[in-house]
């Protein structure tokens, strides 16, 4: 018996006022991670924040890290557009070396934000998903859990109080992980595909690093182009669950 | 097919000798996570200590962090005696910011107190309880696992020898989550409810702390008061097991 | 040739507007270090803030470490108002506890208080005095000296611009040790010594640790009483410079 | 329904030119995890070479450090010819003293090392395996898959391109855990298991300290010696799965 | 008595098939700090190398992080190309954010490049210079000092061996200071000091940084324009030694 | 006008009952630095520690790395038997990997030998020494000097009491440095100049080295012999100092 949950997508905008902030290590992990739910939240009235805490400087196939890191700042830029997102914030840790020494700080920077935003949703990496080989990812996933209810205590970051970001717990969290995980809902993205898709493909440097990987690996006969490596491998969800073909699977946290 | 083993009550005071310590990071962990497992062991023949890692310094509404301090030290103290805990060891560290570079100097002053109590049993958190949201759990919980098995092996802190704290290995952990868990153990808690109640209720400064937040959060009306809040929060297990409606719920390492 | 000035006291209040921090790890540092340059400062027109970086934790000689805690936490806010500070904040990390690693995170807390409260000034420990053996005096004062210049930097924590707090310079430090050091500025502390021995003494439980360390050591015959030990020990500057009897001494850097 | 597929023994040499690299905390983790898989890589055509992270200077009970690194170093290469793996390479962290700050350096000591081997395949710990309570053998694992694709990007230690260290993604894990595991394959080692025992029984100094560990613990009863002891508790497999009784599981990613 | 020797131009090229390495943490402070050593050396016979610890990201005043790392990427670039190196490594760390926690990597990687490079000579920042404020200068000049000596060590990163990469001591070191260092050499730079002016005037970014926080501070007055600024705030040498009143200083050791 | 007294060597063993550690990273250190000091003090009835903190792996020219710390340990033994010196502590850290990050945890288990061997005097080396290229020594300097102090103080580590382990101040230090210190003390060795080349020459690994770096740079013509080389390099005191001609200079604190 499954535990998944399809969230239904609701008329209106029953979430006028709200807030999301979607934290996330990479420009490219916003939208296909959670391109879809982003979509559905901004459509039922949430106002959406990118924080993106690495400067994606190792994400290129033949381009100086200098080039790289600035391209890539401006495909965000261009993404978040898009999407309808408010703002971008880029926190800039240097990439892939995102670490454990860095949790206590990188979660401050973080509730700083979330207290001035008043964010009562995030979206990020699951900190319990497994085989999650990236610490940028994980790392970025442990300090918005940590962010997230701190965010709320009167006595974590007190001087805070006198500049008027005062305690507020973040109550909603939806996690997403590339391996196992213990998921707890759907989102059906079928009706945003496209948009989705376009977002995706606006991501040329990351985008390009992984169809050349690809080539060189000489695995670039499973794909007619690059257009249909984005499409079989990044929006068809394997496997079919609860009759959805195109979805994002989540552990909700409320 | 359950794994799971409900601990059988013994009589007399079969474990006579056996001394176990509860090594937590917060003062009132100690009473929720595991009253009623130390009332039992205690009950048993037992000797029990509190190894507390932090200074619980973030855990009220509107104390200053000062007060805060010092009032929690003192409940843990009563409680302890209430519980009939040999001596508290306060390891004082700074509340929510126990991180993994403290690992090892947290290991070592464990290792030392292990060896100098003879510890044979531990109770502390699941080190690989998923969803735990706090930091201070899962890190002391990293830090007694270690400290368990390195305690008994001859070349860990040599020096120690010359003072008489000879290694001994720590053979018996219970491990509590307070998320998803690879259980294995209950312990039926029903005789000593009233017991753990009380001793909950003790903890006024950290409950306080709750009960102000669930007030500012509008979600007072779940609950006819503080007392009521502790009993339906804190001791009514969730869902029944084995036909077991109060019971604490542990991986149990031997 | 000596490159020791004496710093003028001002007539009137020239400095009216202008802000100072002093940052020290300790509760008696504030007092014991700098207690005359504040009050000078202050008389001439300063507003003053006491950050204190550790909670004091270990300064006591038989009290609970919680005890410790709480009243040089009170302590600390009856000596601040005593010399007409403003407002205290306690950073209240772990005392004796201060390292490198803390570095990066102490450092943006106090940027972001810098540029809340318009610092122009800060009074702390020289982070290059030689023979410090304390980490928590070097580990604060390092953060400070980062703190000063990259608070006034564009592109450091950005985020905050959003929240009004904009970038600017701490332009003036004055950096005082308890060991060698290249000096260059001389404050004449002669007209303010009862006011500054009397803060000091406020410092009840440091001083009395002190105190009873030193009967420990069988060395308080040196002194007739804890008072005598406070003047001789701590306001009667050696050797004499400049012909100053009673003086603090720094290195002023602009 | 099992998800453990049994990987089967191939003929001839179908790996030649192919290379993997074993890389363990410690040497009898080398043998006792994956002396079977070792054997058939090795047989099937693969080269060979152990990257030991530690200097196992805890494993041994009565020995001095320095004499118990150099036997342990010695043993290592010996049961390494035993196997016919190419060489050994020695990091030599200090055991026990594994943890997450040294994860980039010693992550950035095997990209360097996978790229000049030409590393295809490696065999580790799980570093999602639970209850390991060994932070040797989680934090070797996190820096073995971290280094595995890290070393196959181009801005990686892009320097190393220069020295003809070219980037290559090592595409095979075969990861090993003590405890719960999400397994996917099983060896089935019953062909080698005289060999394999022969290269555990190598391991002295270690195994003698496991031994004497067990008679300080009154539980050489359960054996009938040192040789049977390494039988039953380091080669018998249970439960029996998928009719295999001597096998090595994994969770093998491609 | 002065300990300071001016180090005689010398004719010819003396120093063909010598190597030496600048590491600096910022794209100016190759210019500012010796640019005149570098064109003495390369003129005598020295082949060149820039490396760039740190990514710069923090020295604009109103471009993004992204824009500002890209830009100093390229005037890096030209200005070594200007100078006549050979090549520059960026080894992009973090600006601001160099920490001691990052010692052992950095070290290791630029023990690397110096076997590689076969590097005799280093000009770096003095790690025991006073009074230096920027963690990048001071951090990056501990490195350097242990990575020249370590560096021709055998059994310091032993793997590198195999590679061809064999120990080799980097023998001489010029170390700059920004503040108080016990100094023993001065650099006559009057014959290239257009040249160094130029080069200097090459980084736009960070000069165009310096000089609109001068103009915010109300200081521009004190110059005539930016490139005024640069000659005296960046080439008079402060006071006139040994006769000289264009020179660099250094802490020389051989 | 110079600072420096010459500590008279005292007749009979006035200091009978008193106990000093010499603590060092490395074997060799030990007797280079300060083999005169400890005679004189061994002499004058102090019992004697020597507390080694790396395990001296690196430091050999042709050894394995195990039969160099192998082979360390056991000279080490030896030469601290002929100075009379009690006992060995090795604490083993992997040579050339001391960092800050170590520490609080080397501090507290210098705390513990401390208080347990009841240390009134310590012969280090100076933390505070300048162009000391040498991690393992100012980072072991920077332990022992917290390590002195907090050892005395009440409440560091206040677990230990209960183990007989009572705080007691560390008040006489020796520090001793490589480059340039702020030095106040000569000991003349002139007595005992004989015994201690005899201990040099006992740490046949590390001089050995030594000798064969000296041998690759071309450099051995400088010297007659090994034994040469030895007094030469190590024993000759230059430059002539209060008209002594073989010395041993500290810093001294009280």
């Amino acid at each position: 018996m499954s535990n998944l949950v399809i969230e239904a997508w609701e008329k209106g905008v029953p979430h006028k006022g709200k807030v999301f902030a979607a934290v996330f290590p990479h420009s490219d992990d916003f939208s296909i991670a959670c391109g879809g739910l982003m979509l559905k939240l901004i459509g039922e009235g949430y106002t959406g924040y990118f924080i993106r805490t690495t400067n994606d400087e190792m994400d290129s196939y033949d381009l100086t890290a200098g080039e790289t890191v600035f391209r890539i700042e401006q495909e965000t830029q261009q993404v978040a557009e898009f999407f309808g997102i408010q703002k971008v914030y880029d926190l800039n840790y240097k990439n892939h070396y995102l670490d454990h020494a860095l949790l206590t700080e990188m979660r401050h920077r973080l509730i700083t934000l979330f207290r001035f935003l008043k964010v009562d949703t995030v979206i990020s990496f699951d900190p319990w998903g497994h085989y999650e080989e990236n610490p940028d990812h994980y790392i970025t996933a442990m300090a918005v859990e940590q962010a997230c209810w701190m965010s709320g205590r009167q006595l974590d970051l007190p001087e805070l109080k006198d500049m008027g970001l005062t305690p507020r717990f973040v109550t909603k969290r939806y996690y997403i992980a590339r391996g196992p995980q213990e998921s707890n809902r759907l989102i059906d993205i079928s009706s945003v595909l496209d948009k989705k898709a376009a977002a995706i493909e606006m991501h040329k440097t990351p985008i390009n690093n992984m169809w050349k990987e690809l080539l060189a690996a000489g695995q670039g006969g499973k794909f007619e182009d690059k257009k249909d490596f984005v499409k079989k491998a990044m929006l068809e969800s394997k496997p079919t669950l609860e009759g959805l073909k195109y979805y994002e699977k989540y552990r909700y946290i409320s």
